[in-house]
């Protein structure tokens, strides 16, 4: 079965509005120079059911440890976030300071801190500033608002190195009434499938179950932000979080499920590629499709290597089509093939067919590749399994943001 | 148990003697512009118990496929290398000018093709130029000569985008007669464990049979050409091989073999450290120690993820002590351990003290790293297993070098 077509460059900003039920507010309290922002909140106005997932690091962030206890397990009410300090590696203090965290907000929203979920995202190992951000509370919850402004400005405080905010809305009516499901990402960088320096809030006035929640989540995370990776490096601070608070009047059910769990995923989707179409110092978006395995795990594993393989990105860089670096890394991943196995398509062009190098015009590919998509379509003759992954390339410019600064 | 102290920047080259009955050869058939030297050739004088060890990559090249039926079942008597061209993904007809080039060298030494091995190393996916090659070996023999200069010239033939020519000599006296091991390598990128772009050939006059050649081959690449790596790519090519002739009169024996044991690791040692200290592009060397861990196996998986992290090399890159990366890094690998089993220390100074951040003078650490050495200590407090690796930064240049040059 041969591999859907690649999709075309995602737009690099979409303005999005928030779901019935759901306000959003912004605040620069501090921890970031020059007044800049750095606090984030969204808040549903009633209580909604909430699903999570969190990275798979070993060492994660303080606010991963106090999050994961709360979602999921009741509804929720918010989700406060700060850029500029992930607040991880920071040991009991740094409990003490999510949970300071969101204590204070759940005393002015007037809930349980039980019912505020937390994210942080930056510089590793530092403690937070916490008086400040106790301080900028206040006026962060003041700020709530339910426009696309407000959306816009809350996504905006979320961004560390991201050069654009990242916020998505679709929308399907279903028996006359709209259903809206929004969503806000952060993340240029420590990017690797399972997840990323990402965080992300998706919300919904779907009326969904908490275990319904999860499910579908995870649903829509698995083919987007699982299927992402700039740097393979998975951070500690990684979070993707759904709140479902049912203000639409509609409700999950046998008839609804598909258009809403395709909502998610759209959504989900768009914010995982305005990531990889943000990735630090990148100048292409490349699209990795490898099919023909025995199994997804071992197609994946395959598209792994190669969206995290130094020389290939390096090759995208300079508009190279050196395919021998592609099959290569396919060749260390440990999975089981032969050479005749395998064929490889370059932006459409063959370059390599059961284990022969074909001719081609080099010119012509490197014209291709200049475009700015980049697309990998790797086939073997193994089984019927595929996946598709996104990365972007690697330049001098990506070296020069990590290592002249500490993020 | 605590790891031992980072060895010091070993020096770039050194002037290597062959050991006795053992001569190299070189030649500019015409495989790089320019007449650049591209050919080299070594012979033993008499048959030598040949081991190799070859990449773990599923695409080998075809000089891979060829060596590897030949060594270790009988005696060797000459390896011929190439560089400009690695002869990978270049199906049957690959095999079959593998095969050309060994018969024509063994036609000129008056041996047969199978006592001759063949390594390759260059762009992938391109057909050898033949012919040229064919042309150019009666006078590669011809330039046989046993001189530490015809050493360097052959190991100058086997250079890609290596910016010194990489070669060892090490020797011992025995019942007062001298044994040598001298070894040749090649490498700079595409370097990974299990192994790298890289070529070497480790020569001994000691007597060793076929069986004991492979069983010391592989003690001295373990700890050695399997724990460099610069960008995590394992190549097509990887190819160690030992040639030992006899000619010192010194055979291995219980007695014996501690220390011809010993000769062959500090050669492949020192080879394996010239690699890294040549990476492509980079202004550091990095010693990895990861240690208190259960298994060698889990230490080794550690070591990897942080000598193959782009935030971790970047970091270094601009002497940053973003210590957060390493223990990332280690977070990310799927070893299980708690945040308190970890301290890190770097060149010496204690950053992170069982899952806490230690205070430090940030300048201070920086300038430490700024002389070019960076010893990188992990330690756990779950067992007694350790792993040291070798890795570099990744640069502009790195980036630079392989972007704009089909390498």
């Amino acid at each position: 079965m041969s591999p859907k077509s690649p999709p075309t460059n995602p737009s690099a900003a979409e303005t999005a509005r928030l779901p019935l039920g759901f306000r959003a507010g912004h605040g620069a309290c501090g921890i970031k120079a020059n007044s800049a922002l750095d606090l984030a909140l969204f808040v549903s106005d009633v209580p909604a059911c909430s699903a999570g997932v969190f990275t798979q690091n070993r060492v994660v962030g303080a606010p991963v440890k106090v999050s994961r206890t709360r979602v999921g397990r009741s509804t929720s009410r918010a989700v406060l976030m700060n850029s500029g300090n992930s607040n991880a590696c920071t040991g009991d203090r740094g409990i003490a300071d999510a949970q300071t965290m969101t204590a204070t907000v759940a005393d002015q929203l007037g809930c349980e801190p039980d019912d505020v979920l937390v994210c942080s995202t930056g510089v590793i190992g530092r403690f937070l500033p916490i008086e400040k951000i106790t301080a900028g509370i206040p006026s962060l919850v003041e700020s709530l608002g339910d426009s696309p402004e407000s959306m816009t400005q809350a996504a905006t405080a979320m961004m560390t190195t991201d050069t654009f905010c990242k916020t998505v809305s679709r929308e399907v009516v279903i028996n006359g009434k709209t259903v809206t499901v929004s969503g806000a990402a952060k993340g240029a960088a420590m990017i690797a499938p399972n997840m990323a320096t990402m965080l992300s809030v998706i919300m919904t006035d779907a009326a969904i179950s908490l275990a319904d929640a999860d499910r579908l989540l995870r649903l829509g995370v698995d083919p987007s932000f699982n299927c992402i990776s700039i740097d393979g490096h998975t951070s500690t601070s990684d979070t993707v979080i759904l709140l479902a608070n049912g203000a639409s009047g509609v409700s999950l059910d046998p008839e609804t499920e598909p258009l809403l769990a395709d909502l998610i995923q759209q959504v989900c989707t768009a914010l995982a590629q305005m990531i990889i179409h943000d990735a630090e110092g990148a100048d292409h978006f490349v699209t990795v499709d490898v099919s023909g395995l025995r199994t997804v795990a071992e197609a994946r594993v395959i598209a792994k290597a190669i969206c995290e393989g130094d020389l290939v990105k390096t090759a995208i860089t300079g508009n190279d089509p050196n395919w021998g670096r592609i099959v290569s890394a396919a060749g260390y991943t440990g999975v089981e093939f032969e050479e005749s196995d395998v064929s490889l398509w370059l932006n459409g062009f063959p370059l390599y067919q059961a284990g022969t190098p074909v001719p081609f015009e080099k010119a012509t590919v490197s014209e291709a590749m200049r475009s700015g998509n980049v697309h990998i379509d790797l086939r073997f003759t193994l089984g019927e399994a595929h996946c598709r992954m996104w990365t972007s390339d690697l330049t001098a410019e990506y070296v020069r943001l990590n290592s002249d600064y500490t993020t």
